[in-house]
């Protein structure tokens, strides 16, 4: 144990959980959905970051290869938009081997109906099509986030409402673990929910996601991000410059209304994109100007920490330990009050 | 590790997994349909024996103590009656921690159809009248039963009939692991049945269970063990010793048929009485001095050892660290072949 993880024990700074599947590298729509909030919760919080391997692979059997693969791009984006390693704990979830002992200690502790009807696992089983052919990993998964949380004592968790379901689970968990040894081992956190809405795709679909080819990665090159805004979906309707456009919807103004500082630059080409005379090409080149900018450090900070691999997995590997020694401290008093401490 | 532990690693004998839910101290039932076999077979195999407390804590939520409680009483029965922990690995389940991430591992690989079908399962849950508040933990219990044997890569499993749906479910999450990774890792199973039927209590109930409170404990005391014999359900319609007598169902001659080690003399008891002229309490006094002769070491040897539960303690401890460094080679092959050996 390092001694910044000692006195980052002894701190009264709130705690903070969060983290990401590893299945991809990350895009604009993490950075401005959660990317940019931690670098600034780094500073008022103790924040674990999770690179949840164990978690993707609940749905991604025979596709492991990918997702450890990605352990350390996602490592990359991380570290390229600004998360500090000294001040923000950067773990992977599968080598916190202390996950695995409380999640099998909270599975007592929920039933399969419960866990059926939670609405964020019954929405997912949908869209992966598992029907009746439920991997019993998936369907538990939201009781290993439970101990993602709880091993740690989070008292944080940044999520989008459709992640509530898993608070309110995690808490449930608490509270019947705390009651049934009678004391306040595991403690209940609160969600944060981001202020920013959703970033759609370029091609103006609901998410950006990379199996759907249309996000801008964070390490895109200058090129890939000048033809990413030149593909972007706009009003399909405003077929000439002096026609009036439609500015809802359009992703480009979605992406200036997220990105571009200018809020009184950005209201005055709506109102001249609304009333016509204002082309795609002329909103599409400043928002690729602001994203070239944006994006131009973080490529060259992500590029630096890919050079030298050995140097990110050393990060991680520190990440771990001092994660490691908070959930064994948890799950030291976990065990002590199952009477599951036999040797002391 | 222990010396003892690297030799054994080395030897070509056959790998037994097998152990008890530590619920209640151990009785002739356990005597007959187990721990005899097992005494026998720490000669000719590494054997594995398991003090289950995690699977039991599966049902006894809110009950921990009675689980921790037993862990000692069970070993203590196993030292007393012939285990001999030099050549058998006694060890506390809950403190091998590489279960719990193999159990996590495999739960991936089973659906939660599949877990429901499994006929053991189905009677348990009727049996504990959970009906459709299955805690998750007990219907994945065969999950983490299939992580116990695999760990130790255990080649023969002694059950009784009822438990063979667990070595088909085993063997099945064997097979989808290797398929999944494409290499030989973990190790198909066999079972051993035991070739003795199942003890009846002394009530002629078919099951000998301290709960149902008709049971003779290991470490009984010669008053107990006169007065369960003097309770023993015989044959209600030998009134008189004149009548003539059954000999099936009749609990004093099962027990004979277990105990004794004079097949002639019990055949000829068993012609008498069925004949008539043979009194119950000539029959129950034989069979209290073969139970009293056999069970008078065991409990001997029980006492001594708990004297000295700091012993049986280290005896545990030693057993523990030998078992997890077992499952600790296995796991580090599992996740070799997943990648997620990130550290190296």
């Amino acid at each position: 144990m390092s001694s910044n993880a000692t006195s980052s024990t002894s701190s009264t700074l709130p705690v903070v959980l969060t983290g990401d599947r590893p299945t991809g590298p990350l895009h604009l729509g993490h950075y401005i959905g959660s990317l940019k909030s931690r670098v600034a919760l780094q500073e008022t919080s103790r924040q674990f970051l999770l690179l949840a391997d164990t978690q993707a692979m609940t749905d991604n059997v025979g596709r492991h290869q990918k997702v450890t693969d990605n352990v350390l791009e996602v490592a990359l984006d991380y570290l390229a938009v600004g998360i500090d390693p000294e001040k923000s704990t950067i773990f992977i979830q599968s080598q916190v081997r202390e996950l695995y002992e409380l999640s099998m200690v909270l599975l007592n502790l929920v039933t399969v109906s419960r866990l059926e009807r939670n609405p964020t696992i019954k929405e997912e089983i949908r869209l992966r099509g598992f029907e009746r052919d439920i991997p019993a990993g998936f369907l538990t998964y939201p009781v290993s986030q439970a101990a993602d949380i709880t091993a740690f004592k989070g008292q944080l968790v940044p999520v989008g409402s459709d992640q509530l379901p898993m608070i309110e689970q995690t808490n449930e968990l608490v509270r019947k673990f705390n009651a049934t040894v009678d004391r306040e081992v595991l403690v209940e956190c609160k969600e944060v929910l981001s202020e920013t809405g959703r970033l759609p795709g370029i091609d103006g679909k609901a998410k950006m996601s990379k199996s759907l080819g249309n996000s801008i990665a964070l390490g895109a090159t200058p090129a890939e991000i000048k033809q990413a805004v030149h593909r972007m979906y706009t009003d399909p309707n405003h077929l000439r410059v002096d026609d009036p456009g439609q500015v809802e919807g359009n992703v480009v103004f979605t992406f200036l209304d997220a990105f571009d500082p200018d809020r009184d630059a950005v209201a005055e080409l709506k109102a001249h994109y609304t009333r016509g005379g204002l082309g795609d090409s002329v909103v599409k080149r400043r928002l690729e100007g602001i994203l070239q900018e944006m994006l131009e450090p973080i490529r060259t900070r992500r590029e630096e920490f890919a050079k030298d691999r050995g140097e990110v997995l050393a990060i991680l590997k520190r990440g771990t330990e001092r994660a490691s020694a908070v959930a064994a401290q948890t799950m030291s008093e976990v065990n002590a009050a199952l009477g599951l401490n036999y040797f002391g």
